[in-house]
């Protein structure tokens, strides 16, 4: 993320300066080869001193710790936002730890299952939402300006209540995620089928799955953890939905199985409609 | 499925005499207009007469009829084969309408979301694998002859009992589907969350289930019922999982879905290695 954000920022706004940090040397020796910022820090504060915005690009349960360490080089009118998949945590952690900050939770609805310096690219946030969850007391200009920040990378920016948003990605992409990892870690457990098969009959559905199963480990375990409240209620709403379907193939029930698949394509059709998606059949991939 | 063979074996087997039907006569009229066959007939047993090779494009629950529908046409020495997702159930129906006929099933691990014949294409069986289930009684050489003609199409082919098909497909591609069918159907339904917003952030993960959720109605309605105790058992497996899972987030267990986060990740990887998909982050789509 931090890696895309530099490279559309570079792109996008002449003149802009950037400055980064990673807690870890060889990322730090990685983005300082490819040149993502004009001053790669060796800590939090001092990538932090005097910027107008500062993100942080970090598991949403390490931006405690990431406010603690940017809070010595804070400016006064510094925004301080993130681009985190649960956003009421997220704005608990940083308000608690920088007090009297001017804190705008963000988080770009776009990413692929790769992460590191090289994994990022300028495109990433073209026609993509960027959510922002600014709390109740926060000024209008500063969001404003964040807002243009995102959309000048390309994004469509969106205002919304941290609480919705944590409800709303628990549908689109929390609980997703928390079905791609199970089932991927099902397939690879089942002991009657070897792992060779698996991998090797992959392409009639599996290997959808495990794209975003592949995704930063760390990342989505502190996603699930705090977000866990919207998390388990959708989880439930699926599991009765799943139990119905079960029900349905055990009694012979053609129709109720034949209706739903009919519904759901109506909301790929949407998708496309709505530039969400590729149109391309099997996203393109099968070389048509 | 039609589609894509004829127009693969047209370019692939210089010389080869196509004869097709479908039920349909929209789609017979379509088929007509892309001279997807040499002949384009009436009624089933027409195309099948005389062939050296028949084979049925329909849902798994039609072969049977279909079976019937070509047996006044069919040549004594024909191979009568299809391409459903499902083999015991297959095997069972035509042996009982065709009996003495040489039934080879067959299932090419290929397709998109699309049906009908303008969704077709020569290259879908490219690297990917056809797995042919005779039963023990069936010749030798039919079955390679069968394997050759998938394999001048660019597919790999596999022999394998039908059993043991049915449970490797039902955690490679039935499973997948049934949760992919649900979590679009849950999506959809839940009260809380308009549609409006599930389309418009589908691109932090939802939107990937909902491509194989488009798939043909039918068609999976036909795979599930016909292959029910093999879905059911990898279902009962997954919702275990699933279960461990739900139990790491309440407890806050943030080791348990590490481990498991990290180990799903080596799977992808192997996919990609073995060519069963693209190395491109984001399936290629997000225009790096």
């Amino acid at each position: 993320m931090g890696s895309s954000i530099a490279r559309a920022a570079r792109e996008a706004i002449p003149g802009i300066r950037l400055r980064g940090h990673d807690a870890d040397p060889q990322v730090r020796a990685r983005a300082a080869e490819l040149r993502l910022v004009d001053h790669l820090a060796e800590d939090a504060a001092e990538a932090a001193r005097g910027a107008d915005l500062v993100i942080l690009c970090v598991p949403v349960g390490a931006m405690a710790d990431a406010g603690r360490a940017i809070a010595p080089g804070l400016a006064n009118d510094a925004v301080v936002s993130d681009v985190g998949s649960s956003k009421a945590s997220v704005a608990a952690a940083l308000h608690e730890v920088l007090p009297g900050a001017t804190i705008i939770p963000a988080h770009p609805v776009a990413g692929t299952e790769n992460s590191g310096p090289d994994a990022g690219f300028a495109a990433l946030f073209r026609g993509r939402w960027c959510i922002l969850t600014p709390t109740p007391g926060t000024a209008a200009e500063p969001v404003e300006r964040l807002a243009d920040f995102w959309r000048a990378l390309g994004a469509k920016a969106e205002i919304m209540n941290a609480e919705r948003h944590d409800l709303v990605l628990a549908v689109t992409s929390h609980l997703p995620h928390l079905i791609a990892y199970t089932i991927v870690g099902t397939a690879s457990h089942l002991e009657e089928v070897t792992q060779g098969e698996v991998i090797k009959y992959s392409a009639g559905g599996f290997r959808d799955f495990t794209r975003i199963a592949a995704s930063n480990p760390a990342m989505w375990r502190d996603i699930f953890l705090n977000n866990k409240a919207a998390v388990l209620e959708v989880l439930s709403h699926f599991l009765e939905d799943l139990a119905y379907l079960e029900d349905a193939i055990r009694r012979d029930d053609g129709d109720a199985l034949f209706d739903l698949f009919t519904r759901t394509r109506a909301i790929r059709r949407a998708i496309i409609d709505l530039g969400q998606d590729v149109a391309a059949p099997d996203f393109g991939r099968s070389g048509r």
